[in-house]
C-alpha cells in the first residue's frame, strides 16, 4: 500500500510499503478515506523528537472497515468510523476511568499509545491506504448514514475536535464564563468553538497570525492579535479587570513571543496573569519532559521558570494533558450529526495523499491560509 | 487590652493596646480563649513580608460573643465562636460560591481578607484579649455544648485542620486512593490526618524532622524521612512504581533541601516525580508572586523552574491556594464533635498569652518537639 | 403606594397600601420598573393555597435602589438590580453552600423564603410601586449599563430563566445530550432555552397548546404536541429507542392529560419512560406536600403512583425543588449582557399594574397567545 | 461439574452438570473457590422472578483462572480473581462511561447483565466448581499476594460491598455528614460501613432484627430499632430535627412494616421524612417494574404511592439502581489490601457448596443469625 513515511528531519515521502493487516483476533482493519495532518506532525518533521524513521504518520483517522478479527463483536465490515488518535485496551485501570489518553497496555513502560507517533508505542499512522486498528471494539467509534457527506466534519473527531474540547473540560469552562484561548491554531480554534458551543458569554482568543484570527472571528470569538504584546491587558480590559473565569493553553513548549523568539514560558505566564484569581486554566498544548535540542538551559530540562508564587496567591488551578478522545467524540459526533457543530470551517486544504509531502512543507512555514491540511489516499 | 505585637523582624511584643470594639453594625466583638501560633505567623516574624509595625498577630481565633452589631441577627451575646482565619463579606461573587478566601469586599484592590496579616487589609489579629469580627454572622462558626471540653480541638477549626483538609480536597482525594504529602508540619499533619478521615487506603507524608514524622506515624501514616533525598524512590516504591493518586504541597516557597538549602521548587518538582500519571496535586503551602529577599533569582520574581514538560506529559493537574475555611468548617466541626477528629494531636505547648514572645522564637527556630503552640489571653 | 394585593380566590386588587420602607439596617428600598406574574402566582390567584388575604402579590421583580439601610455595604443608591425571587440571608448552613432557596433564617421553622408567596414567609410581593428587599448585599443582582434597554430580558433573571436552567442543572444536562422537556410554560420553555445554551444535541418539548410550542421552534427545539398522547413514543423514536438523556419536569402536580383531567403522576411517569436508563430528570413543577383541594385521593395527601419499579430498573435519577436563584443570576445576566441569551422571546403582553387583575383572569385561562405578562408600575 | 440448580420455587438443588467452558476468545475460566449467597438470590427462590428452571445460580464469586480464550491479553492462568456480579463488555456507550451494571451488550435488548440471575443474559452462575467469564480482560478483578488470606474479604467485592458503597455514592455522602441508613442486612450493613469509611460524623441504620443491629453497632453505627415505627423520629432527633444529610435505601420492594406486612412504599417514604431539604437518597434495594405477584395494587404495576409533594418540597434528589461494580472495586480491594477494610465481619457462615440448599432455606427464613452465607465448591 501507499503510505507516508518519515524518512529524517523535514524529510517524508511517499513510499509503498507492506499493506497493513489484522494481527491479533481484536484487531479491525479500515481502509482510509481521510486522513489530517496534526499540528503535533510537526514536531516528528522537524526532527525535534525520537521517532524511528520509517513510521508511517498520521494519527487523524477515517474510514471504512473492511477486515475483522475473530474476537470483535461490535464493529461490523462495512461500518464507516472514525479512529481516536490515542490508542487504548479498555481494561486497564486508567482506560476503564475513561482516561484512555493514558492506557496502560498499549505502550508498555509508559502510560498512553498513538498511531504513527514518537514514543507511542510500535503502531502504525493512517497517513496511507490502510489501517491496523487494535482493540477494535473499544476503538471504532461508529459514524451515522450522514458520514460521507459530512466526513469533513466527523475527521475532527479524531483529535482536534475533542482536544480542544478537552482544553475547556480541563480548564472547567461552564455557561456563562469568560474564556481566553492562547494559540489559533487548529486546536486553539477548537478550543474556542468548543468554548462557544458551551455557552461561554466572552471567548476571547490570542496570536498573531492574521487568517487565524480571521476564522476566530467568523465563530463568533474575539480576536486578540499580540503581535504588540498587549493581550494580556486586553483580557484584562475586556473583563473589568478581573481576568478570565477561564484560560486554555493551545500553544505548547513551541510558544514564540511577538519577536519570533522561543520562549517555553511566556503562554503559561499570560494566562496566569490573565485568568482571574480562583480561575482554572487547560493546557492541551505539548510540553516535553526533555527538550534536548532546545536553545533555552531550563528547556533543555522540561522546565520552565513558571510564575509559581502569582498563581497560587491567585488560587488558580490547572489540568493538562492530552485528550482522552473517547470521552467525548461520542457526543461531539451527535452534536455533528444534529447540525450543530461544523467543525470543519478550520480545514484550508483537502488534498490527495500524494500532495502530502508538499503539504508537510507549507503547514510546517505556517504559510498563510494553511490552517488545517486533509489527505485523501484514494484520491 | 494586652495583645500581641509585631514590632520588626524576629521581634514581637505583648504590648497594652486600645480595646477591639464593634465598628460596623455587622460585626461581633469576641472574648479570645485560645489563638494559635500559625507557621505562617512566621514569614512576618521573620521580616520576610511587608506588614506594617504595630500590627496584632493571630489569625487562629476561638472565644466567646460579647457585644454584637444592630444588624446581626444570628449570633447572640454568649455564643462560643470559632473564626475563620480569612475574612469573608458573604455576598460578593467570590463568597457566595463559597470562595471565602479570596473575598473581593473585605480588602478592596485584592481578594481575600485575614485578621492579623500582611496584605490582607486592615484587621487586627486575635492574639489578643479581644477581637473584633466583621461580618460576624457570615464569619462566626457556632460552637456546640462541648466546646469547652473539646476547645484544644475547635480551634484548629479557624484555619490548620481546614487547610489541610483542603489540600485533599484540592488534590481530589477519594476513598480507597493512595496519598504522599510533603510536609509534615501541622498542616501537612493535618493533611494526612484529613486523607485518613476520607478513607485513603495509604498515607505517606515526607519530612525531615522525626519529632513531626513521629507524630504522623501516631495517626496511621506511613513516615518517610527524606534526610538521604530518598521519599521519591520511596513513594514509588510503595506504589509499586506507578506513583501516590493524589499529593499534597503543605511545605512552601521556604523548602529546604536535605542540606538545609533553601530549593524554592523542590517539593513541588518532587511532587510531580511522586506523583501518577493523571493523578492531582493541592498545594497549600505558601508561594510568593515577587520576594526580593530570596537568594534564587528566580523566586525573587516568584517564579520556580517548574518540571512542566513531566507535569504535562503525565496528564497532572494541580489546584492551589489558601483554604476557604467556611466550606470545610462546618463538617469538620460535626466530626470533632461525634468524636471522630482529634486535631488537637497536634499540640505541642499551651502557654499564657505573655509567653507568646518566647513561643514564636521557640517555634520560628523548628527547635525539636515545637509543632503547635495555642495560647491563653485569659491565663 | 400602588399594588397588586390578594382579595381571595380569582379576585386580586390594584389597591393603595402602605409604603414598602426600610425596616432593617441590612434592607433596601427598591422602586419597581417592571415586575412578571408568574405560573405560579396562578396556584395563590386559584384560591389553592394558605396565602392569606391582603398579601401583595409578585416574586419577580427588577427595578432602583431608592434607599439602603445602614449596614448596607455593596449595594448603592441608584443601582438597577434585579431580585431573585427567593430570599436569603447568607449566612445559614443552606445559603453559604448556595442553596439560597432553602435558606434557614428568613421563613422560621421552613427552609426558604420569597416575595409575596403563600408559606414563604412575612414578606411583601412586588407588584407594586416599591418593594422592601431584605438582606439588600445579598439579595440584589446589579445589572449592567445596558439594564434599561435589555430590562425585558434582565427581568427574566428573578425566576424563570433560572429557574428553567435549574431545571436543566438537576436533570444534569451536558454538551451533546438530548433532553426531554415536559410542558412549554415559560419555564419549560426557559429549559429548553437553556439546555440549548449549553450545548444539548437535540431538545424535545412536549405540550398541548399549539401557541407554546411554536414559541418552541423558534429557539430551535422539537416540539412534540401529546394531543394525542404520542409524546413518550416520539421521543423513543428521536432517540433510536434509547430514550433522552436528559429530562425536564417543567408541568408539576396541576397536569392534566390529553383529554384535560387532572392526572397529578402522568409528567413524572412520562419521563420515566421518555429517558434512557442512567438518564437524570430535573423536577422543577411545583408538587404540594398535602393538597386537601384534590380529587385524587393519593394527591390529598400529597403523593402520586409512582412508576418506582421503572425508574429504579432503569438506573435513573432525579432532582427536585424551587430554583437557587442566587446560584445562576450572575451567568446568565452575562449571557444576556453578551448578546448570547434573549428570554424576553417569551414575553406575550407588556401591561401598566393597573391592568393586573385583568391579566391574572387571562393568564389562569391560559387564554391563547398568553405565555408571559410583564407589569410596568410607572406607566 | 457440581452446581446448585434452580428447579422451581423454594426448591433448589446441587446437581451435576456439563463444566463450564471457554466460549469465546474473550473469554476466561474460573475455578470457583468461594461463592456467596445473596439477598437477591432468594427474589428468584421465592419464585418471584422469571428465572429458568436449570439455571445454575450464584453472582458472588472468587477463584483461580485456570484457562483464557485466544483474545484474553492482560489476564494470566494462574491468577486469583474477584468477579463483579454484573458482566460488562468495555465498549459500549454505558461501559466506557463506567455505567457497567447496564451494559448494553451482554444482554441484548435491556441494559445490564449478571451471572446465574433472572432477565440477566444466558449466563450460569458461580454456586458451581466452575465459572465462565466473558470479557475476562474487562470484567476480572486481580487480587494481591494476600488474597488466600483475606478471601473472605476480597470475595465481598464481587457485590455487597461495592453496593453498599453504591448506595454511598448515589446519596453523595461527604465527609463529615450524617447518614441515614434503611435495611441491616448485608448491603445495608456495607452502606453503613461505606459511610464510616469515607469519614461520615453520625451513621445510623434502621431496622428490627436484632442480630442485624448489633452488628451495625459492631462498626460503630448507631442502631436503631424501628419495632415500634419510632425510627423516623429517632433520626429527627439525633439530627436536631433537621434530618440526616443523606439517606440510604437497602430495603427494597419487599419491605415490611412493624407488624410484618409487605409495604412497599414504607421505606422510601420514611427516608423521604427523615432526610434533610436539599439531601440526597441512594437507592439499591431492589424495586420491580412489575411484581404480578405482589398483594398490593399499586405493586403489581411496579408502583408506589410516594410522598412527591414533600420529596419536592424539601428539594432532596435520588439516585438508583444496581452498583457499578467495576467503578469501585479496584479501590474497595486497595482498602482491603491495606488493612483499612474488613468486609468479612458479615460472615455468619461458611459451608460446603453441598449445604447449599439448606443455608438458601434458612437465610430465606431470615433465621436468626444467618446474616451472610459464603460456600466453598472445593471443601
Amino acid at each position: 500500500m501507499k503510505a507516508l513515511v518519515y524518512k529524517g528531519p523535514r524529510d517524508v515521502q511517499i513510499m509503498t510499503v507492506p499493506d497493513a493487516k489484522i494481527e491479533r483476533p481484536t484487531d479491525v482493519l479500515v481502509k482510509i478515506t481521510t486522513t489530517n495532518i496534526c499540528g503535533s506532525d510537526l514536531h516528528m518533521y522537524e526532527g525535534r523528537t525520537s521517532v524511528e524513521k520509517g513510521k508511517i504518520l498520521g494519527h487523524e483517522n477515517l474510514g471504512e472497515v473492511i477486515e475483522i478479527g475473530k474476537a470483535v463483536d461490535r464493529v461490523k465490515v462495512g461500518d464507516r468510523v472514525c479512529l481516536p488518535f490515542n490508542i487504548g485496551c479498555g481494561f486497564c485501570k486508567n482506560c476503564e476511568r475513561g482516561l484512555t489518553g493514558y492506557c496502560l497496555t498499549v505502550n508498555p513502560g509508559s502510560a498512553g499509545g498513538a498511531y504513527g507517533f514518537a514514543e507511542m508505542g510500535p503502531y502504525e499512522g493512517g497517513q496511507a491506504e490502510y489501517l491496523r486498528v487494535p482493540y477494535g471494539d473499544f476503538n471504532c467509534l461508529l459514524l451515522p448514514p450522514d458520514s460521507v457527506e459530512k466526513e469533513r466534519d466527523y475527521v475532527m473527531l479524531s483529535d482536534i475536535f475533542p482536544t480542544g474540547y478537552h482544553a475547556t473540560e480541563l480548564a472547567g469552562v461552564q455557561p456563562g464564563e469568560t474564556v481566553v484561548v492562547f494559540g489559533a491554531g487548529p486546536v486553539g480554534l477548537m478550543a474556542a468553538y468548543s468554548s462557544i458551543i458551551k455557552g461561554a458569554s466572552k471567548v476571547m482568543i490570542v496570536d498573531t497570525h492574521p487568517d487565524r484570527l480571521r476564522l476566530a472571528e467568523k465563530i463568533g470569538a474575539i480576536a486578540l492579535n499580540d503581535k504588540d504584546g498587549s493581550a494580556v491587558a486586553r483580557v484584562l480590559e475586556l473583563t473589568d479587570g478581573e481576568g478570565a473565569d477561564r484560560g486554555c493553553e493551545c500553544v505548547g513548549y513551541q510558544c514564540h513571543d511577538s519577536k519570533g523568539d522561543e520562549v517555553p514560558n511566556l503562554t503559561m505566564n499570560n494566562l496566569v496573569k490573565s485568568v482571574r484569581a480562583t480561575g482554572g486554566i487547560g493546557v492541551v498544548g505539548v510540553f516535553l519532559p526533555l527538550d534536548p535540542g532546545a536553545q533555552d538551559k531550563l528547556a533543555k530540562k522540561g522546565q520552565i521558570a513558571f510564575d509559581f508564587g502569582q498563581f497560587w496567591f491567585k488560587g488558580q488551578r490547572m489540568a493538562t494533558g492530552q485528550a482522552n478522545v473517547k470521552a467525548y467524540n461520542r457526543k461531539l459526533r451527535d452534536l455533528i450529526a444534529a447540525g450543530r457543530a461544523q467543525p470543519s470551517f478550520i480545514i484550508s486544504h483537502e488534498l490527495p495523499l500524494g500532495e502530502a509531502p508538499e503539504a508537510y512543507k507549507n503547514f510546517d512555514e505556517r504559510a498563510n491560509g494553511w490552517t488545517k491540511v486533509i489527505l485523501k489516499p484514494a484520491a
